[in-house]
């Protein structure tokens, strides 16, 4: 499908996008690094620690979503024009199985890029022995802010 | 509205939930206390910190909707019989206001409760001076787990 | 909660909400009526029939979730400025119980009106002898449209 | 991705499908065709009418949800083993693009089937000339259920 939308609008966005990325507290905490950057989609990496765990042993769902929210996020952003900022306006996350494994990867990508409003969805995969394994999947609805001072990449 | 699984089925609830949150790394990472436990409710309280911000210097969204699906699961755990585990099967967040403030409040409570699936609900506050300010709500569907040794409370 | 988009921005939204109502082809298809029209709150009354079953004989869920949705749209829209439309952007509900009973009451209100976007929630209740049973509850993002001839009430 | 539950379970299940689609109702009353059943995933074609309307004109977001909702339904319903039946836990929608076309094709697909909980998504397209146009998209939690004689395909 290709919209006018598709369209680079910041030929400078990775750029961006890594500044903001690396302005993220939260990301820090969880020792997730920006893999990559393309117009339109982002990849993120982290690994499992005991820091992340809900009650059984897994990785707390939550900061799967977290790192989720991220990767749409940022993959809203680099289709975003220079001088704006995003916020997320909701997300909603389905768990497939349990976040169990050595490390994850987070797949952020733009379903649809509007003036005011985007759709990104982003799946979070488990990296195992033999393969991955798809662990949750998130759909996120996304806002480009213009003229706020206080939000913009 | 009173049904039959309003019952409490765990006489020893409160120590159950409690005991599992404590094991969550996660919350312990986000310096979050269990502030209160009753029959199909629970409160979160947690600090704000630079470790946890997005790229703006809010407190992430992400690390907010993990925090609400703690209270979300762990409202339905005290409405589940002895022996038995949570898991979230999805959940959705949608955000109001920008998660400024110095603490947080989070509040889940059950809104129905069944033999395999509940659903709750939490809200999160930014507790400013003046005044809390709704910040986020959350819809969760969370999923009783039973005979498996490896999702248990 | 008080907040300065509480206030009434349209004295005429009941019986621009009405009209509005009134031009829903879908709403007449499913012989649903606007019972009730208040600042902030909108419910509606429809009958089972037939016509809206799913397959097991209970009312489709998507036939509840239409008129939830539309619960929460003209929630949200009595509280919009004057010569402003409504679109949804996203909602979500989630199902308690089989739609089982001869009339459903179907109650929208808004949680926050902002500026651009109001996020409203919606209750389904089957209204049977002896009383009422909560069916399905939804939270929706709906969009505040200005200066588009095609989408205004 | 290959997963056992990706295995037939119901060798007869497009017959099955076709014959639980028949009995709904409300997909009578859309006009609603099942124009393809595969195993993980179906079709669903139906042209817009002034019955279906919002009040600006547009089909109704709702009617496209009620016929996401079969659409996620009847995917997870070719995966499902004989004697059971299929409720829906919940869905979220996002609406992407006015519903504005003459037709719509609504293109149903498993994501992941398990042996209690199937997540399905969906997508709509606008059928205009010149080509399609995808209006919305839906995930959706859909449940097996065993046993139970109001609840068999």
């Amino acid at each position: 499908m290709t919209t006018p939308t598709d369209q680079v609008r910041d030929p400078d966005f990775a750029r961006r996008v890594r500044s903001s990325f690396d302005a993220q507290g939260a990301m820090r905490l969880f020792g997730a690094r920006l893999a990559l950057v393309e117009h339109g989609r982002v990849e993120i990496e982290m690994d499992s620690s005991p820091e992340f765990t809900q009650q059984h042993g897994f990785t707390h769902g939550g900061v799967i979503g977290a790192v989720l929210d991220t990767a749409c996020g940022f993959a809203a952003l680099t289709m975003m024009p220079p001088d704006t900022g995003v916020l997320t306006v909701e997300y909603k996350v389905n768990f497939l199985a349990p976040a169990l494994g050595a490390h994850f990867r987070l797949v952020g990508r733009v379903r649809k890029a509007g003036r005011t409003i985007t759709l990104s969805e982003a799946d979070a995969y488990a990296v195992r022995e033999g393969g991955e394994k798809l662990i949750a999947t998130m759909t996120a609805t996304l806002m480009t802010i213009v003229g706020r001072d206080d939000v913009r990449s």
